[in-house]
């Protein structure tokens, strides 16, 4: 299935319209106005953008994007970012004058508590505002997995005479995106794969927060891109037919990405501030408002002035994209006639729904297997997902036989054929975890991707944004724990298991065995509101013998977050333990029947989930009047005080690790049934004192 | 003072030594056959870039690398990191041929409990391992740093004639490093900065763990660093004349960083696994190890065979090393007679140490100064710490106002005048914390850098590593928590404080005022064994009224990291905050009396330092009688249970927090002393129930 060439052909792509100068001119104006006016109401934003970039904004809308204000989620609109994200009043000011739902008093409420106008903007928060941006580098590398997002369901989706998907992703970026790593990252895949979907306009405004860039900064950005396989152009970012023109070569280019550096002049209309850094980050003040209001030609004691002249090439647009969205949806009618099982999953694949029966074939591990790593059980796991659920894109870090991401059956995207299911993202953790949040937000892909959990901190801005902009992502962390041995501590994750669950909003599951990994797996994916890590080992675990043949409770147990696992009639103590320190605890309970003394072992492998549940199937899981619990796990013992309580003891590990054989390791570091055998019998003797 | 060009000159550089070939070549198979058996006899480990880059290490090693074996130490030795960490081996052979104190049974013990030869290179365990490899991107991110403290040394110390921090650094890099975003960063700032003393050795195998690189890296990896500004040149990394060619003419270069593409093939000797991503991570195997030993002249059956030819050329560099060590030492005498204070100086910095009295002008803040952010108030710590430790190089990632952190009388480094106090790291946070790290690593530079606390997570996998490096590295990380206000969620730390204290080693402190901020620096600046985060606000605080003037105790509690702010007679439940809340718990303390409760305040600006205090001290502040206990932070709760215990009650703020004025934020999310009193009231009516 090489449609390819079909999608990328100029039919499926909207005339530019004409340019009409003057009145872009006047938008451009009004945006400007707009940026100085709802900054110096706020009292702080960031006017240097929107001014700068004015210009070429108004240019890309009017001219080029795709849009319907009165569908901001029709699937197959333009997606434009701001990937520079404090320029958000740009962004605000765009919208509200293309007619999308957002009236002038949000403007004038900018950065206020409940507005539609954060100081950034927010996925969610605003409609038309396709992804929270603000950390530099995240948005440009969200749009690369947006670019990627289209162009694999084009693959998957489009038929000859059908292009349903055929739009394209623009991007303003400004020079912090150039500078920071994730962006590198990302964009040298999308040079890697070809993403001609993809145009960034880059505000080359030789102007950051502490002055000239050539503080800092003196690279030719555009050498880079070119070495990353980009088409590259220049141009005047204030002369609008060279902005017009440039991005009509862009979307010509049918095989790479591009960029267009605008050389533009930051603060442009205002006399004192315009090209200083001054200009970036603080209002204007109230004289230099009057003066640039003046220089533009606006009336200057007026506020949130808004001529109808400045909205008409914008509305025009609007209607240009209204109309193509009503011959988009004439053309998906004709196309669910002659495909209705492809438009059936397309439309359910949009709305994040998932294939009825998606679970059926999981794998079931019942106790009898030999003993087998959870990052394996995971990789069978993913051999029955893969085909069940058709929206699945996986990847990994170069790390795909070591995360087990990649099932034998399938095989990865590359730069002439989107067909594949996998994505080998390279060394890029970091730009991995971007791109997988822009394949998120685009809906119609679920993105899991692997690397090892230490390498888990590469990446951590986008874990952040991907629980903030409540994204379905799943992250594969294998090598979970000292667990993986020789490779020593710079590979042995200590403090992450900590540090993800500290993130608000993202679940981590640290199944302790493979029956727990299937479950694991089971939650993440119907988990559609949310980010799920998977925290898996390296080492082989025994499968646990659960009912109805073993003794052990079911894995189900997983989706609680917590469950009794082992338990007794008569219960001395508790233990507690996620992942593969469950098994030390098994063994613990042992030693302690020998000596006599019962416990209780819970498997805890979802702090979060367990911390939602209802306070009284907690309760049943930790009574409170059980007081000896000792909990285990090799990571860094903070917070594991909420289940012991102040007179529990936690088995952790607060330093680094080491390299040598991990048993070793378990035994040097004192993550052993013996040691937890004896501190569970001395705190049950401190309580008979 | 610009003494650049002298610095540069030849003079300062050896003459490359003669290229006998055909011992080289020998050198460079005994680095592979030491390599395969090590990595066969762990049953563990990366053959395939010690193999591959045997011939290019070897050229490097016994033509141009100055180093004494004897002394590791050598302040004017030049700098080697193996970038590609997981290579170790070829460093660890490399080491053992050239004489250093890493005997062949160290080697036999690779990757074992114990051993000096753990899985990847740890700086501190074996001597001549200049920095902890392994996570892609560190270690040639740490080598700009390492190429710009020579760079600074040498303009602060050297003096015409005495030229003496004149070395030079070189990297082995990998496919992986030119990936990570991090090594894109650094590389782009040692462009800019034109560190002409810094050469790569670029592994260009075309292999990576996944597959062939064309996998996921198809860019012009040569291009992108001509964009940078740096030399290139491509080899074949198994002709060694090319090579040394090469080497000669990077060393050349007076204005440039070089990298030299080292086309190889990965494995080079094994027959049946050189070229494939086999020969990556794994052993061999027996059998081929036999036959790659056959292909390479050793005899099959032999293991850890050692010829004396391999180790000759070595061993004349390291002879050579040795009388350039002498010579420098010659020349220091001279330079200490010249220059008596200079060479004192330069002596007290490359130890660590610290001038005397350097804390005396410290400022004072008594609490009759108008309210100030604890940010200002570090700046106005760095006005007077700057002059008075001549070691301090500082910097920001493009937020050097908003941080605070260069003071009004310093000016920054730039490639043409390397005598200023402060680097602006541009938007490269990432590339900030590993220059860091490579800064102090080299010795002679205490580097402190800052930017948002919310964007330490672009850096945290640098922060891990100087803290398992026990690096003095000072981050300073400001707008601390929802207290920044307009700019929203995105640049509001929430989660990022438990994740710092959660890192084993470092030392986060959260100053609750001026005078607490004083205390921090000086704890940061005092503490040469380990990295410290100073977390400051962006909004003004009061400044306490302390003893003996106020009421309040003294400030130089940080020290101890929790200590009794103010107390009572009769204390009826005890208050605990950190930062910007603590002046929220003393507010609630008032209100509480007026209720007729009597409480204690504790400020705990440091989990870390408190928690390693004694017992003794700690029962002092927290006495476990009082059970009644409310902890105020506005970070997630998790870790809080620690302090308070089962039955206390933590405010703090998990989920993330929203775009309006701070104050606003702090109301709505209930961070407030009305919420504080209740709670504690309601604490303490549970225990008289």
């Amino acid at each position: 299935m090489a449609l390819t060439k079909d999608i990328r052909s100029r039919m499926s792509q909207p005339d530019p319209r004409p340019l009409d100068l003057s009145s872009i001119r006047i938008t451009a104006n009004c945006l400007r106005i707009l940026a100085m006016d709802a900054v110096q109401q706020a009292n702080s934003g960031h006017p240097g953008l929107p001014m700068g970039m004015a210009d070429v904004a108004s240019v890309l809308w009017a001219r080029c994007l795709n849009f319907d204000p009165d569908h901001p989620d029709w699937q197959d609109r333009d997606r434009f970012v701001l990937s520079a994200g404090h320029g958000s009043m740009l962004l605000y000011a765009l919208l509200h004058l293309s007619g999308y739902d957002l009236p002038l008093n949000e403007i004038k409420s900018f950065r206020q508590w409940g507005s539609r106008t954060p100081g950034h903007p927010e996925h969610f928060q605003t409609l038309g505002v396709e992804t929270t941006t603000g950390p530099l580098g995240q948005g440009i590398s969200n749009a690369v997995g947006m670019a990627l997002a289209a162009r694999w369901l084009s693959e998957r989706f489009n038929r000859p005479s059908f292009p349903i998907v055929s739009h394209r992703t623009f991007v303003i970026a400004s020079d912090g995106d150039m500078m920071e790593g994730v962006a590198h990252e990302a964009c040298s895949l999308a040079g890697h794969l070809g993403l001609s979907g993809l145009t960034v306009l880059y505000d080359d405004n030789h102007v950051s927060i502490d002055g000239p860039t050539d503080l800092s900064f003196s690279e030719d950005v555009l050498a880079r891109f070119q070495g990353y396989g980009w088409q590259v152009a220049k141009v005047d970012g204030h002369n609008l037919e060279e902005v017009a023109t440039a991005l009509d070569v862009a979307i010509e280019d049918a095989a790479r990405p591009s960029i267009i550096a605008c050389t533009t002049v930051i603060g442009y209309g205002s006399p004192n501030r315009s090209g200083t850094a001054k200009a970036h980050g603080e209002p204007l003040g109230i004289e230099e408002v009057r003066l640039a209001k003046a220089a533009l030609g606006w009336r200057e004691e007026s506020t949130f002035e808004i001529p109808a002249e400045a909205r008409a090439p914008l509305h025009q647009a609007a209607n240009a994209g209204r109309a193509r969205h009503v011959a988009w949806k004439a053309m998906f009618e004709g196309y669910a006639e002659a495909y209705p099982e492809l438009a059936a999953d397309f439309q359910r694949a949009s709305l994040g729904e998932l294939p009825t029966g998606w679970d059926r074939e999981l794998p079931v591990f019942d106790g009898r297997e030999d003993p087998i790593a959870t990052r394996s059980a995971s990789g069978s796991v993913l051999k029955e997902l893969v085909p069940a659920v058709p929206d699945l894109l996986g990847g990994s870090a170069d790390l795909t036989g070591s995360n087990q991401t990649l099932p034998s059956d399938e095989v990865a995207v590359n730069a002439h054929d989107f067909s594949g299911r996998y994505l080998y993202y390279g060394v890029r953790e970091h730009g991995m975890g971007a791109i997988m949040n822009g394949l998120a937000i685009h809906g119609g892909v679920i993105p899991y991707g692997g690397t090892f959990l230490v390498f888990s901190d590469y990446m951590r801005p986008a874990i952040r944004l991907a629980a903030m902009m409540k994204l379905g992502v799943v992250y594969v962390f294998t090598h979970d724990s000292i667990g993986l041995g020789e490779d020593g501590p710079t590979h042995q994750p200590v403090e992450q298991l900590l540090s993800l669950r500290a993130i608000p909003g993202l679940v981590v599951i640290r199944p302790a065995d493979a029956a727990e990994t299937v479950e694991g797996w089971r939650v993440a994916i119907k988990r559609r509101n949310g980010p799920t890590a998977l925290l898996l080992t390296r080492q082989a675990l025994p499968v646990l013998e659960r009912t109805p043949t073993g003794s052990l409770a079911a894995a189900s147990g997983v989706e609680q977050g917590a469950y009794v696992l082992a338990d007794t009639p008569r219960v001395d103590a508790i233990l507690i333990g996620s992942g593969s320190e469950v098994h030390i605890a098994l063994q613990a309970k042992q030693l302690l029947h020998e000596q006599g003394v019962e416990v209780r072992v819970v498997s805890i492998p979802s702090w979060e989930l367990f911390d939602s549940m209802p306070q009284e199937y907690r309760e049943t899981v930790l009574p409170s009047n059980v007081v000896p619990r000792v909990a285990i796990e090799a990571g860094v013992s903070i917070g594991w005080e909420k289940y012991v309580g102040s007179s529990g003891v936690v088995i952790g590990l607060d330093h680094f690790g080491a390299s040598a054989p991990y048993q070793r390791l378990y035994d040097e570091f004192g993550l052993t049934a013996k040691e937890m055998a004896a501190v569970t019998r001395r705190l049950i003797d401190l309580q008979i004192d």
